[in-house]
């Protein structure tokens, strides 16, 4: 085992030092509990795999609530054992996802920034317990979180008792990378003192009680590396309609050549599109994000980001060995919030965000859905883009304009499922184009939607089914015919493809 | 003509005082205009009508944003008039609904929090024109707004010119009830410094360069009064209902005696619901709302609010005689805002607003429609209801379970147009029950709100849907089955009724 005892400040705390399994054996049956983990990022990762042990000689069920996702595959582990009653607020993992969408687990897919207060109301809670990976614990008694900061704040605030996965595998140079700032209850609360993402408002660790430190488990288990694909043509043409529209946006004298803080949503292409600011003219540029992706750091090293502020740190195994290694060189650069923090509306909407996430599918009037398949069948969750999307100044959302080789249109007539209104989707960009919805009303977005974005094979298929809806409701505010709305997805089930045959 | 001089601090501007028509005659064909104006009250009144009158010798058309409403048929003769080429961000008015849902009128339906930050980047605008009612200007060069302040503050800001509508009806005593304060552009802006809604933070009236004030139209017009009726047996029940659910969260050790600030949505149910608090044991109570209608009258005089904020004050004809005669015995009680700040998201979730609004239909998943009938009319507009449920701490809504005598129901299996997702509805009420969904799965939520808040005459029609979707689903985390899951709509267009039989 590594050298430890130096990351533990607080030296009384050094006889809490168990293993895994002596601390998988404190949490109680029936309990909730707060984990740290911001996807893959800073996640417990030893103290639930040995609860899956544990669940081999012993029924119990607990509800596990975390920042966002967790490493791959403790989520399919954990459930698959028996041991989840209850998830939240975020997954990404395809084992605990079919057991949601067969009705094993019971899953709350929530707001990032909601969970907070959901525990400060006693909504979700009491909890029990907390498992939070750490870096080191502090001499005044602060844990100092690793990779992520997610909602370890609330948990540690919240729980009767913390357990500690002290992971030596993460670098000493984390301390000091941390903003964590807690408002007070509402109603006692004052305004969240910044004004710039750059600021840092609050301490370098999670206050903490040292008598609730119920265990230290020391552990050497890395984070998950990313699994994201890099950018491809596709995704390279949404980058330059994107940086296009910027170029377009400072004519217009609604931006500068620094833009406005950037938020980009996880997963490939978000990510892909960020990357597409390197070789551009953009500099200076800030990002106040939840997730930390590699294009952030490339960006970094291209000397195109001066800072770049989130919730978490999730990169390819590529960049974790490049980052994590020269970790001193970004230390002013960059900065981990609790997701509160990171996708609060007060801040979301004084800093002027311009927000890019991506949307599963979309409908002609700008509505978006980003969490279920076809209307029913959860794949992770809405995350932090309803957040964003509500209150920055610039929401966009992304995708490619088909799936599944074209058997699947990601424009259709009505949204199986609304995550976000047409009131927050200002912007849309696909391969085929970008259309700006701002100021719209929704026949007017519809026909920048079906001719701007959708996939040249879907589009008259698109206006057919518009054109109809205008003549059958006599023209009326968002034209519809409801009996056919949600075929394409009806179509999609029975016959593989959304695609029709006109009847001319 | 009343004497009006007095009114008019700054002497140059006795010059400006022209005819409704002359004032008419300077707005320009093609031009943005911002009218001032939420929900009937302290609405632009004279000037609308002199364009309408215009309009009869000469073609030309303006976009016209307001702040809300407008007064009964200012839009209908407006848009008869063919005057309005684009409408927003709300309107109440049958006569302008229908030529929305005709396709003459387009309308921009938005969240009434959101429409200084698209001024202010001119996504409306450039803004040629602000027509203003006004109780007076002051000596140092302030328009004192009338009974509300919605946009007015932003309208005058950003436009060319400013035409005042100095309306003599209205009492002296306005003066000093109103509570102006306006954020800078997003990036250089300071955190709003309020953390209790009692708290003045801004000027009694809108700073202007009188040099921009282009003409003063004499009025005597009062207010259009509410037409809400009053509270009957279902609505009674339904708000017993809620503070039955308020003593329980006291229970909780969730809210206090005192509750926390309350909005309440503009309309019949909503006021019916907050008249309720009259006969109740609650007190000491602060509303922190968008409109002030008669319930809150009411519950000042009966000593149970001691303070209310909003963004207009729109009163029965009754309550109008009772209240206006009387304002300085309310000087102290009530404050008006702009609608920027009174639906901020920063403040509503910085306070800790309970708010309760209207919805039009709802779903089994706790998806609410608040805009829509069947999907494609435009009734009203989504207003404030999704800045403040999104952002409240609890996210109340309200409707009847039924309408139209039992052809329709409230609750349906899939809402045929989304406003409110799922992820931002708390608590549901009906005349036949409360749905608490706080913390809830989508299957968990459905078995509330089909058992406790849908009629009676639906409820087994809607456990057949919601059974019989689990079972197409495998139990998908949100059973839905697309092919019948706006079928109700569709059987009411039909057969008038949402009503079926059910094979058994």
């Amino acid at each position: 085992m590594t050298n430890y005892e130096n990351r533990i400040g607080v030296k009384s705390l050094l006889d809490k030092v168990v293993s895994a399994q002596e601390a998988a054996a404190l949490i109680q049956d029936g309990s909730v509990v707060g984990m740290s983990g911001f996807t893959r990022a800073g996640d417990a990762k030893v103290v639930p795999m040995a609860l899956v042990e544990r669940a081999q000689n012993e029924k119990f069920q607990i509800d596990v609530y975390t920042g966002a996702s967790l490493g791959p595959e403790v989520d399919k582990h954990l459930a698959e054992a028996g041991v989840i009653r209850k998830r939240g607020p975020f997954q990404a993992d395809s084992g605990i996802r079919n057991m949601i969408n067969s009705g094993s687990v019971t899953y709350v897919d929530a707001h990032l920034s909601h969970n907070a207060e959901l525990v400060r109301q006693g909504i979700i809670g009491p909890i029990k317990h907390a498992i939070i990976e750490a870096t080191a614990i502090t001499e005044d008694g602060m844990i100092i979180p690793t990779t992520s900061v997610g909602n370890s704040n609330i948990f540690v605030e919240y729980a009767e008792n913390v357990i500690i996965e002290l992971n030596v595998s993460h670098p000493e140079s984390l301390i000091g990378l941390h903003d964590i700032y807690t408002p007070a209850e509402q109603g006692k609360r004052e305004a969240i003192p910044m004004t710039n993402p750059e600021q840092r408002i609050g301490t370098i660790g999670i206050p903490v009680d040292p008598a609730k430190i119920a265990a230290i488990v020391i552990s050497e288990e890395p984070d998950a590396p990313s699994m994201i694909v890099p950018p491809d043509e596709e995704t390279q043409t949404m980058a330059n309609l994107l940086l296009d529209f910027f170029r377009d946006e400072i004519k217009a004298g609604r931006l500068t050549n620094e833009l406005m803080p950037l938020q980009s949503g996880v997963g490939s292409v978000a990510n892909a599109v960020l990357d597409g600011f390197a070789d551009s003219e953009f500099e200076n540029l800030v990002v106040a994000s939840e997730v930390l992706q590699d294009a952030v750091f490339n960006l970094i090293d291209a000397g195109k980001v001066r800072f770049a502020a989130g919730a978490s740190i999730t990169l390819t195994a590529e960049l974790q060995e490049k980052v994590y290694g020269n970790l001193e060189n970004y230390a002013d650069k960059i900065c981990l919030r609790p997701q509160e923090i990171s996708n609060h509306p007060e801040l979301i909407r004084r800093l002027g965000l311009i927000s890019i996430n991506t949307a599963l599918e979309l409908d002609i009037y700008g509505n978006v859905n980003s969490t279920h398949v076809s209307g029913t069948k959860m794949m992770n969750g809405i995350g932090g883009s309803g957040d964003f999307a509500r209150n920055a100044r610039l929401g966009i959302f992304v995708t490619k304009s088909y799936a599944k080789g074209g058997a699947i249109s990601s424009i259709v007539p009505m949204v199986s499922h609304v995550d976000h209104t047409e009131h927050d989707v200002d912007v849309i960009v696909t391969e085929q184009g970008i259309a700006d919805l701002r100021g719209l009303a929704p026949k007017e977005r519809a026909a920048l939607i079906i001719e701007k974005c959708a996939h040249p094979e879907y589009k008259e298929q698109l206006r057919d089914y518009y054109n109809r809806a205008v003549e059958a409701t006599g023209d009326a505010h968002t034209p519809h015919i409801l009996a056919e709305a949600l075929s394409w997805h009806v179509s999609l089930a029975e016959n593989k493809t959304m695609k029709k045959e006109l009847v001319k």
